[in-house]
């Protein structure tokens, strides 16, 4: 399968008069070949061809669903080394990167598979009716889950297989019974259509609905507004800037029927080294923590990019450790000219900072996009001072905040904003200030760690990778994990509808075999 | 305990230079004492007090929680027919209602506190470890909801207890585990303070933390806007107009940290007359329909403001019923002048619209703030032209769209915004029909009702109060039963966490025997 450059409206394939190209940031080299940027007709034609698959396809059998989502995944693989070539050409990243984050990618739409199979995410509830209740007789009452309609997608750049095309949001929103329409990545074009491709030759192998799925690759803002601005789309999963997801929250918010936008924005994953730990192994903290930071070359939502410790001769071994680390650490092609540019602009930023200290940075070198790892340093009283130090600066930069005191970590703590991530490194002599701590981190954090990196997310039932304002737009949901498939859904309650009326979930022989609650209480099958 | 009209942050009361008074509706005369309206200060020092307790409040032990709700419902019962002679002079509303409305309010703690006591919103969920994994071992992932954060409730005027101080949003709130800052309604301060002091009352007797639970009243704007942008409110439930719930989401969405807004605000609850239904007891369904628009005179979220049906005999033979028994219904007190006025001012405007023809209306009676009934008739082509006609005009006021077939009444239904309610009325003859109209009230309606009346929400685990916008903001969440205590809370995912520093719910000796999810399979205890 040939990347063509077309826009894919279901099983149609549009081309239009503006073009665009990929570039490859390892060269600054523009990719061949030249791709048809949607606008607003194809908006259109996708957003009708998606309501008009929506009350078949959030009827398929769970059985269809499931296998729908698995022949993705095989169809993905199927694509072979041409989309592997075609991630590292448009991203920079690593070949060894790349095929993982395809078994993420497949792995993912196999648990949501999985999850489909299993009918839980229906949540159906049954509470019988009362005839005899005094003063007045129950209805018989009965809930299930439905989706909310066709879903908007909005890949990252950051992860081309992972969070874009065919990544969790998609995944989820399929799964949950929502066609999806992705605007296509700009800076992935070629590796986003390869994926298009498997999801529509997915869903024509498995007979679902035209319109279940569209691909409209574009470079301007304007095509995204126009996608969420559509009345027939009815919510929209987004990965990637502050910036961006407040605009979307914001058009979403000012429609005339306002919908949810699940934007995954900032985030600086604050990791706190405490005393204990610092004591026993300050060294091989900073050469894990290097690591972590210079994964990716930094381009994670994860990236540890701020360090709050207490002042303190073991705090310095930490940072002679990191530092030398830090000097040894190769800079790394980044993902686009513009990601490289404002993290280079980022980083001029922080070592021109009056209270900020450069600890460290990556030995310079040459090349096209290469982002160069740093470290930087500054005290508790400063980073208080100035909000702008906690600002993310999205690639391999982290701030180390020096607390004179625990009141002072306190301080800064209470002074994040949400966070996706909150690490603790401890020792069995710390468990009773993490205790104390961990209601804060609770408060400002999706996910809290001990002894680990907060780069990696696994995909299993119990992750969350979400977490308050501003790491998500809504800090009730996750884009990663089970529980994604819960973001598309909405609550419908039947009273007194005849059995061959009712959904299958909910007739009172339960044909699906489902896991139900009855007056509240689960009913094994 | 008498009304004091004072202001009560956490245990502590206030008072201020700001008076206002209640009015009974139905002598149009104010009522004793006047009350202190709550100002900036008072809001800054009930969310001060519900930040302070929170951290506390939501770790208490599910048995305690539950016992707090309890006692509310009991403190509640405590204050006896001065409660009930209270909302009965500030509402208007008849004393069967109003101890019905008791009786629901009381009934809603002790389901949640039956709720909190299972632990199954906590929807625990646990991955365990897989240390010898390829490529890479899995950390233990472990997930648990927390709630997120002081709630502010506005209470509805037309429910004084089920949908007010201590009604659904704040029942569900507590149970979640979130303090709650409520902003008293100005029609009927008097209940509002009545409830407060049961719920302080049961506060202290359960040794909850000060501050769980604050009251403002007070009748301004301002008051309620200081509320929503205080950043220690972390999310705001709302029972009222479409144009409060609006600018409450719209000041939430300002916020430097927007938080959520769970709005019910507008629904005209279309019911659906099927030809076989209408065949077989067309006055009986006219009888039984009027019942139900002038309950409360009306002034139901869920009232039956929209009938739809095919045109012919057996629809005339509906509009005669329904004609006669409204023309002999009594009109009723409604529960504020301003209310009154709206709904005059609606009625108006319908009976002087070109394309609507009045068919009926209650006999005209002298009175203070009377309510009278009106059914008025359209046809489905003046319907789909003018979306005026299917604003919700609240009280006992409704419009039949007669449709020439079914097409037409497929394109009114398509037409029609998010509702809280859709109620079909059908024979064996109308399953097919229904099963076609079926897909399209899924997407238009968080409850689907057949052959009854969409006034009447039972409080249980099956029930949903939501639906699309502007039934509500969010469809993803209802108001009443069981669910509706998911709207505060929020994931956290818990990775590598030592036993001892695991929440309860999450130790792996399960000490609270609460049904968890491992592996994504629930484990029973």
């Amino acid at each position: 399968m040939p990347v063509s450059g077309e826009i894919f409206v279901g099983g149609a394939r549009l081309t239009s008069a503006e073009r665009f190209h990929a570039v490859n940031p390892a060269t600054g080299k523009r990719l061949e070949p030249a791709f048809s940027a949607a606008g607003p007709d194809e908006v259109q034609r996708a957003c009708s061809a998606a309501w008009a698959a929506f009350d078949a396809y959030r009827e398929t059998s769970l059985e269809a669903r499931a296998r729908f989502l698995e022949t993705i995944a095989e169809q993905i693989m199927a694509l072979g080394d041409e989309l592997i070539e075609r991630v590292i050409a448009e991203s920079g990243l690593p070949r060894a990167r790349v095929e993982g984050e395809r078994a993420r990618t497949t792995g993912q739409l196999r648990l949501f598979a999985q999850i489909v199979r299993s009918g839980d995410w229906i949540e159906a509830r049954i509470d019988p009716a009362l005839p005899d209740r005094a003063p007045q007789p129950r209805p018989d009452l009965r809930l299930r889950h439905i989706p909310l309609g066709p879903v908007a997608v909005f890949g990252a750049s950051n992860f081309p297989l992972a969070f874009s095309t065919a990544g969790g949001d998609t995944a989820s929103a399929l799964a949950a019974g929502c066609p999806v329409v992705v605007k296509g990545h700009p800076a992935h074009p070629g590796a986003g259509e390869l994926v298009a491709q498997a999801i529509l030759a997915a869903a024509a192998a498995q007979g679902m609905p035209d319109g279940v799925f569209s691909f409209l690759p574009g470079p301007s803002n304007e095509l995204g507004a126009a996608l969420v601005g559509d009345p027939r789309i009815k919510a929209v999963g987004f990965t990637g800037s502050r910036r961006g997801g407040l605009a979307l929250c914001d058009l979403a918010a000012r429609r005339p029927e306002p919908i949810p936008v699940f934007a995954e924005m900032s985030s600086i994953n604050p990791v706190y080294l405490l005393p204990g730990a610092l004591a026993d192994r300050a060294e091989a903290l900073g050469v894990a923590f290097v690591a972590s930071l210079v994964q990716g070359a930094g381009q994670f939502c994860t990236n540890p990019g701020l360090v709050i410790a207490l002042e303190g001769p073991d705090l310095d071994r930490f940072v002679a450790a990191a530092g030398a680390a830090l000097a040894d650490s190769s800079p790394a092609v980044m993902l686009t000219p513009g990601i490289h540019g404002a993290y280079a602009a980022g980083l001029a930023a922080l070592g021109a900072h009056a209270a900020v200290e450069t600890v460290a940075a990556a030995a310079a070198r040459a090349g096209c996009n290469l982002g160069h790892a740093a470290l930087f340093s500054t005290t508790a009283e400063a980073f208080l001072a100035d909000g702008a130090l906690a600002a993310e600066n999205f690639g391999a930069s982290s701030l180390l905040v020096r607390c004179p005191d625990v009141a002072a970590l306190r301080r800064v703590s209470e002074a994040l904003e949400g966070q996706l991530t909150a690490t603790l490194h401890l020792a069995a002599a710390d468990h009773e200030a993490a205790r104390a701590l961990l209601p804060i981190l609770e408060r400002k954090a999706g996910r809290i760690l001990v002894n680990g990196w907060p780069t990696g997310v696994e995909v299993s039932h119990a992750m969350v990778h979400g977490g308050p304002f501003p790491a998500t737009s809504d800090s009730r949901s996750t884009s990663v994990g089970g529980l994604a498939i819960r973001r598309f859904l909405r609550p419908v309650c039947y009273q007194d509808l005849p059995d061959d009326l009712l959904p299958e979930a909910l007739k009172t022989a339960n044909p699906l075999g489902l896991r139900r609650l009855v007056n509240g209480r689960p009913v094994q099958v």
